[in-house]
């Protein structure tokens, strides 16, 4: 960056139009590839600060939900061309503070531009409305039918936390944010401490959108703060939803302040999941060796970093089984440590390949070459037994980082066992030829039960962004089974249904007029239809 | 019921084709309006019983979710033939445990088979699967776009508490269990005390439908019992969703127990609400009398025991004001008490309104005559200020029977400010002519914000049961604001979104199969269409 650009960064809360310089808690961000420390200094947003951003959240709420959508798709938009007016800027400041790869985060801002593009297609096309009409009869007897409307209406400002992993795509103006602007709720976006001036350059950037849109200031806004920051904003009473990608600790304890609120709110917790590979007996037979590289490169992908990386594989004894091993075990040798986002995911990373590396009955079959900085995520991958396995449910456990447990079974009938003991999960993944259809059947019966995104013959890793995908799951995956934070069915869970019986036609919203003037896809008298 | 009839009633909790006779905590239903025990004796289902209900139905469950549309549809059609079947003696001891009026009682029979049926029709329409597909290009750079197909299954065993108010329509085989098994969810009940003879013959109702479609026998079971009955169905592993009606303690404590468990699951719970009406000037003004006696009678409709029950009327001073409260007065004291559900409904009320009586600032305008049983709700008027109301919080608090509060404000403006100052409600409720719309559209806008459903001139007791229809609501009203436990829209809550990536073709359930073999709405690229 050049020193105007730098200049660009205040490392105050961006309440709005306001700039709010932290009072308390300074802190920089650190380059976890050189350890150098980043200017500006941050300040951590204090009780009153967080009361401030959500009361004018609030008093935006009104004039923002009203937006016609017309014009909050081009808002949606119009923040998309902001962050890449931001260009290099953004993408050297976003290496910087992550450490990650120049490809991944030029791929990464393509992501977040196309998440924000693809929701204003949403908000266009207006079915997400849910806009139902039951026509009256006021003949009926023994009583009239009355004129029933129902539509969803955005539940209120909204607290987004960012997570590490994906500075831009889960952060400031990523997933969350995208469908809860999208509902037409407000969003305040608590920063993650890893990447304050990202945060701000692209908080930058949705304000300018504000502005340029005409919108109420508080539509948006950006805190920096650590666990008390953010639970002061869960705790706000103008805080109506919350969502959240982090670690399971985190989502826990952001939705038992959220449940224990005079008014409990919904917390949409992405959190932790081992993403399960199952490799059926055919499949082994005829690519192991090759599938056990794959395995490697999808689990070193972003320093294992990503929330479907592969943590566990399941095979069962028989052809291709040791070339599977074998194959992984040189891939990971080959591999070599990298930077993982932070101290802290290092640190936790560092303590969780030493706790299965103690683990009776779990085998240490190979580590990757040490990475040269203090923050590195050196590949690990472990062997283990159906058996062990099965009697050991710490090893279902999350570690974060680039390390994997290939667990043995004796046969199918073990690894369909072993499939319904597993916890909630993100994906669950097959490997499969045409023979292994028999038993593909039933294990995908069972892997739809506990996983968001069931995959056959590819990786967890790498997450389409459309309308059919699910990034989601059953506990501990999730705090939410019933929804994802990817795609388009996201904009759901800042939406709550409303019924409206016997309003006269001029009081009620276009969206459920008789007339249908947006001609949107509408069920009238439970029929789907656009007329 | 002739004693032949009467014989039917084992009093044993029903587990499939298996009758297990209760151990502990033995009762008899009181007939609230005699005061008369009724026979036979039931006992409550011990944690044991309770666990092999509950393990049953998750046998049951891969067998259920994957019954075909069609033959779903004709199960619960089936489940309404057989209720008919039941004729006078369900009736009779409906209204022998209720205490309930015989009209009343018919038009309930009538609401649950009609619900039963109308889920049969959405469950052959298909787009309640969510069935998304997003095509494949193998072609797209830098990598390959793939196949991902979505769908919803359902969650699991579903536990449904009953409600004591609607002894048919939200019991046994009401609109939780009716939506629970149009989902694909198997369900075991917790008959609600008050009326276990009525529990037990319509669950014999649902059982032999489940045996004439040769579904599991572990689909439906029926348990007796009390809190801890309760408290051990939701805590049991394999229940993994709750549908409850009752009051806000016993939601809350269902809550609870469901948020602590090691894999929580969601209580859907519909609690309490006062459902506040406002009548606007020119509507006070042209119609002040009628309204106030038409007040009282939605007010005294099934002695006050309806969710919907209007418990909070708001006008402001003006032409009409003294009129409306001055009928609804003398309609108080032209009704009569009439034996409430049970003698702790009647205990709970009596205690509301003497309450009530001793609040400092609340005026008791009217009793309608004393009841002749131990049971008697006698109707309650209150007057207060919109000051008092504003300074106590208590005010709000739902007094379930029938009993209600007049809140005088001093002008429109205020009424706009105590709108925007209630909890969560299942109605709201506005009368207004042309001439009040300029209040109104504010209001329309506060309101929808706090309630499931907005009515304008009529009166929120009696709530249809259709496509459009909400019966939810922000906190305290439900514990999950984002659905509805009446009407259609009702299915969504024992349903998840899987997503299917590169799965084989034949691996895939109908709804998500390229060639559409239902012919059901789906979403195509994003794109609705049946093709």
């Amino acid at each position: 960056m050049t020193s105007t650009e730098t200049e660009r960064l205040t490392g105050a809360n961006l309440l709005g139009g306001t700039e709010v310089p932290g009072t308390t808690g300074a802190f920089r961000a650190v380059n976890p590839a050189t350890g150098a420390t980043l200017e500006p200094e941050f300040h951590e947003a204090d009780a009153a600060t967080v009361a401030r951003a959500a009361t004018a959240a609030w008093a935006a709420f009104a004039e923002y939900r009203a937006t016609d959508l017309t014009r909050r798709a081009a808002f949606l938009e119009g923040i998309a061309t902001e962050i890449e007016h931001l260009g290099e800027t953004l993408a050297q400041r976003v290496i910087a503070e992550s450490g990650l790869p120049e490809a991944r985060i030029r791929g990464e801002i393509g992501r977040t531009t196309g998440q924000l593009r693809l929701f204003a297609e949403v908000v266009r096309e207006g079915s997400w409305t849910g806009a139902r009409l039951d026509r009256p009869d006021p003949a009926r007897t023994p009583l009239p039918k009355p004129d029933l409307r129902q539509r969803r209406i955005p539940v209120g400002p909204v607290a987004v936390f960012a997570a590490s992993n994906f500075p831009l795509a889960f952060s400031v103006a990523g997933g969350d944010t995208a469908s809860a602007l999208a509902a037409g709720a407000p969003v305040v976006v608590k920063a993650h401490s890893s990447h304050p001036g990202t945060s701000e350059l692209v908080a930058r950037a949705v304000l300018a959108a504000v502005r340029a849109h005409g919108l109420p200031e508080g539509t948006f806004a950006l805190v920096h703060g650590g666990v008390e920051t953010g639970l002061a904003l869960v705790r706000d009473p103008h805080i109506r939803a919350v969502g959240f990608t982090g670690s399971r600790q985190g989502g826990l304890a952001l939705a038992a302040a959220a449940a224990a609120r005079p008014v409990p709110i919904p917390v949409y917790a992405e959190m932790s999941s081992v993403n399960p590979v199952f490799v059926l007996p055919d499949a082994l037979a005829e690519r192991g060796a090759s599938l056990g590289a794959e395995f490697v490169a999808s689990l070193t992908t972003g320093v294992g970093q990503l929330c479907t990386s592969p943590g566990l594989v399941f095979l069962a004894d028989g052809p291709g089984a040791d070339e599977f091993v074998t194959a992984a075990t040189e891939a990971i040798g080959a591999a070599s440590g990298a930077p993982m986002l932070n101290k802290g995911i290092a640190s936790s990373f560092a303590a969780g390949v030493e706790r299965l590396t103690g683990t009776a009955g779990v085998r240490l079959a190979a580590t990757g070459t040490a990475g040269a900085t203090s923050c590195s995520g050196d590949p690990h991958l472990f062997v283990t037994t159906a058996e062990r396995f099965r009697a050991d449910r710490a090893l279902q456990d999350e570690v974060f980082g680039p390390s994997s447990i290939i667990v043995r079974a004796a046969d199918t009938a073990e690894l369909l066992a072993l499939a319904g003991e597993l916890e909630g999960q993100l994906t669950a993944t097959v490997h499969a030829t045409a023979a292994d259809r028999e038993i593909a059947r039933p294990l995908l019966g069972e892997l739809e039960l506990i996983a968001g995104r069931v995959l056959f013959d590819g990786w967890p890793t790498g997450v389409e962004v459309g309308h059919a995908v699910v990034h989601g799951g059953p506990f501990p995956a999730t705090t939410a089974p019933a929804t994802t934070s990817v795609g388009t069915l996201a904009i759901e869970r800042f939406l709550r249904p409303v019924s409206y019986q016997n309003v006269p036609e001029e009081l009620l919203a276009d969206e459920i007029r008789v007339q249908n003037p947006l001609g949107i896809w509408r069920r009238v008298d439970g029929k789907v239809t656009r007329d």
